[in-house]
């Protein structure tokens, strides 16, 4: 491993202080100029990949801007660092003090098209034969559950599943499910639980047929406090309503976890401490959920596209490198620019729940202030990402993308078609024309503004955004698109310096938490319990919130 | 009308200079100093109304800042400014230019529980009297609905309604409705289209008989393009089925639009142009789905909710409004520490939509640049609102706001009392208990961060949040939680001297997508239609997209 390129802090790049001048020193590109967003400027500032199209006319950057972000890709090593992570080098670590120290492998996860070839390090051969393995023994268990080979208790087909996870054991997997309904199997429905507060799971529970509901268990260390009350909650109610919970229950987990248990459960499948939560859509987290309402083949579409958009990653230009190139971008908006937020926004109601797997991926990766020395950084990391579908998001927050004082860099996300193709025409266009024609005005919107004697009707515009577009969100698409975030949060913390793969920031809450559980504990048992001893300003808040 | 009183700029008071000094000159309240969180002050800094308790010992203020808040409060007369929009004054206006000139009567919707008394300037008193009687009218719908007077055609009752609207026609209405899933009434369900996306439409549709369904269209003016285009896809579905839209289709529309036709709708109620999509969830644009869904007495109970939080909002002692304390301790930290955008985070799964309508209601409100003078402003505005439910935001994006050097203010929601009442216990304690504990850990976490001799395991602290805590999310909680970010919203922009009641941001867009429509529209019908010459920007963009 080499791991000078695991120590160079981006401010002391030239490119760097190259970026500084120019944003600094001339006001960046103003898209406002007259002619400045151009025809020729749009042709030009368009990168395709994996089916997408990549337009970033409009963000204020110009050919030498783009340049000196080539430059600070080389001098970070950029995707040299990406080939290290997926040839198996151990990428999550801080160097000098205690930390995960793993490998991060993700990408082996969708590398399970072929025998591995000689161009890779061996570090990810274990790595990628487990993925092939795992993915076998999914093939085959969701043959048996076809063939009904394996039924419930009356000898019927199971047509639903409960997935009981939490963070990246439910948030990718649910974006990918609600994003692929035109591409259900069977009737399968799949349901997800994740939320400590009961209300979740009941209201799911209200919904199906326990005799014919899986419930599939995502849990790496098995020991998850949200997953586990749930898991149990749920077991509870097939005991109650008769039916035997080892022949519905799955388990997805670490080897040797206490989930890993035959006894207990009807199969276990395995995921590994080098694949982390929010990266784990693509291994058996997301394999179980999405193979059984999607079908096992969709799901291997999903991997394919995954798979085709790491292979992107590894050109070194990045006109050609989609996701380094937003990434880039990225850098240039919130260093040099200073945008705090990032909003993406998807022209597509069934990437309605995509964001919120992107807000984990991003802020849980990048919302860290020390690099991989363990200094604390000078510059800003990760964005604050946020988002809804458009149009929707039109008539609700785009007020304030348009007219306040606060820059929101936008990266909008469309589909030429529909998943439905539901080609309703209204008026002279479909449905669909008229979601891209909104997509398309937007960006030109927030780039040119428009000038008006009534100060409320005017634009100011220089808002910067991007356009990514394919032709429609199939399974080979969204795997595309998980992938291509993946990589962008990856890349820049690769030159950010950080380590984007541990999520230290959660721990201090579980703590409380565990001191407030205690409390309430006690108190359950012993009506004069005070924990004011103890814990004077715990206690005093419970107190003051009436509990 | 006082019209002195909609020309204050907050910059130019007292309050303002002292809150600037306070800020600039030493360090604000450093909540990471031993002993800063004492029990005394968590004590001290609660507030309750409504059933609510509001604590706030977890934000950067002291006595001094909150006092100096108070005579802002004072200064720019934010309680005045509100008693003159609840009584009907035109507070939706820009002096001197075009602008709606409109009356603001949200609250008039829910002021229907008593003639009115001569304490109210006789303005609001027309809209109170058509609240009054559009209550009456559902009444009587959802009376004729549960009699069986009104059936279909095969002489069965309903039991789904789908209501198609967009922005404030479907945020408010969704996230209460969601909300509440715990007072469903009759089985009956209600479902949402609003996305131009015919996705949205095609998926909705799978999911309902439409024999037994209702249609609901909520436009204004009804002439929404994205209403329109889902109300014909739908009608054509109907009429596919060999079903008679009259006997299905609602309309929720202004007096005398084109949707107010007896000959095309079951039943039309209205809407007024005094009342902002935005603020419409507690008129007939929620009352029709709310009323179905959850029965017409809970959809009551929602108003009775709202009702008593407006009248909080009429207190002077910013210590019992807490809809203007907070509001106040929100331009603290939006213009003086300046703190750009607000996570809002309900420990309730049932909350789950509920930040998307803040969204809108906060940044279509108050993501304004200019004052209600038509100047443009010299501070910052309404903030970014952003947030998911916790516990499951701890697993997603909870990592950047304790560890990354960018702050996020926080406002916690919680509820002593599940919704369902699951008393699931679990290794000593509840799920309830569990989702508590995490709340109030988070707030602590946050404020006194922890030292570590590991630089990953530190958390710097000193991050501002506050709790709002009720006994049980309920229709009456629903509808003063509804309330309460209503009045917070409009407290923010009558002390920022902002027209919080229009939305000229989002016209441009609009413009610009029906440019676009004609391009698709001439070349549907052309194929060798070309826009270069017309349009050259906007076309060289549709070519770019591959469109």
């Amino acid at each position: 491993m080499n791991e000078e390129l695991t120590r160079i802090n981006p401010q002391e790049t030239r490119a760097w202080a190259k970026l500084k001048n120019l944003s600094e020193g001339e006001k960046p590109f103003d898209l406002t100029t007259p002619d400045a967003l151009s025809p020729e400027r749009i042709r030009a500032m368009k990168s395709s990949a994996v089916g997408f199209d990549f337009l970033y006319a409009t963000h204020q950057i110009t050919d030498e801007v783009l340049a000196i972000l080539q430059q600070l890709a080389n001098e970070t090593h950029a995707v040299d660092q990406y080939v290290m992570m997926m040839s198996g080098e151990k990428m999550n670590r801080i160097e000098g003090y205690e930390s995960e120290n793993r490998q991060v492998l993700h990408t082996a996860s969708r590398n399970v098209f072929e025998y591995l070839s000689c161009d890779y390090d061996d570090k990810q051969a274990d790595a990628v034969q487990k993925a092939q393995s795992q993915l076998e023994r999914l093939k085959e268990f969701l043959d048996e559950l076809d063939s009904g080979k394996i039924k419930n208790a009356q000898g019927e087909t199971f047509t639903d599943m409960i997935q009981v996870g939490i963070g990246g054991s439910s948030l990718g997997p649910k974006a990918v499910y609600l994003g692929l309904q035109g591409y259900r199997q069977g009737g399968h429905r799949v349901h997800f639980i994740s939320n400590v507060d009961s209300d979740d799971a009941v209201q799911v529970l209200r919904e199906v047929n326990l005799a014919r509901t899986l419930v599939t268990v995502v849990s790496k260390s098995g020991t998850t406090l949200e997953t586990l009350t749930n898991e149990r909650l749920i077991a509870d109610r097939f005991v109650q309503a008769g039916l035997d919970v080892k022949k519905h229950f799955i388990s997805v987990t670490g080897e040797g976890s206490p989930m890993d248990d035959p006894k207990k459960y009807l199969r276990s499948f395995y995921m590994y401490d080098y694949i982390g939560g929010r990266y784990s859509a693509t291994s058996m987290v997301g394999g179980v959920s999405l193979g059984f309402g999607l079908g096992y083949d969709n799901f291997v579409e999903i991997l394919r596209g995954a798979r085709e958009m790491d292979l992107n990653a590894l050109k070194r230009d990045i006109r050609e490198n989609i996701a380094l190139l937003t990434a880039l971008i990225g850098i240039w908006n919130r260093n040099f620019l200073d945008y705090e937020t990032l909003a993406i926004l998807p022209y597509s109601q069934a990437l309605v729940r995509f964001v919120a797997h992107l807000q984990q991926l991003d802020m849980e990766s990048n919302g860290k202030r020390i690099n991989r020395q363990g200094d604390v950084v000078e510059y800003d990391t990760g964005p604050i990402v946020w988002g809804e579908p458009g149009t929707d998001g039109q008539h609700a927050f785009y007020q304030l993308i348009h007219q306040s004082n606060t820059i929101i860099p936008v990266e909008f996300i469309g589909f030429r078609q529909s998943q439905y193709g539901g080609h309703f025409e209204f008026k002279g266009s479909t449905s669909q024309e008229k979601l891209l024609a909104n997509l398309l005005a937007q960006s030109i919107a927030l780039a040119t503004g428009k000038n008006d004697c009534n100060p409320n009707k005017v634009f100011p515009g220089n808002r910067p955004s991007s356009i990514l577009i394919a032709e429609k969100l199939t399974p080979f698409t969204m795997g595309a698109l998980l992938s291509y975030y993946e990589n962008k949060v990856a890349f820049q913390g690769f030159i950010w310096n950080i380590n984007s793969f541990d999520q230290e920031g959660v721990q201090l809450g579980k703590l409380l938490a565990n001191q407030f559980i205690d409390h309430f504990r006690a108190k359950s048992v012993d009506a004069n319990y005070s924990g004011a001893g103890t814990d004077p300003v715990g206690w005093a808040m419970m107190k003051s919130a009436g509990l």
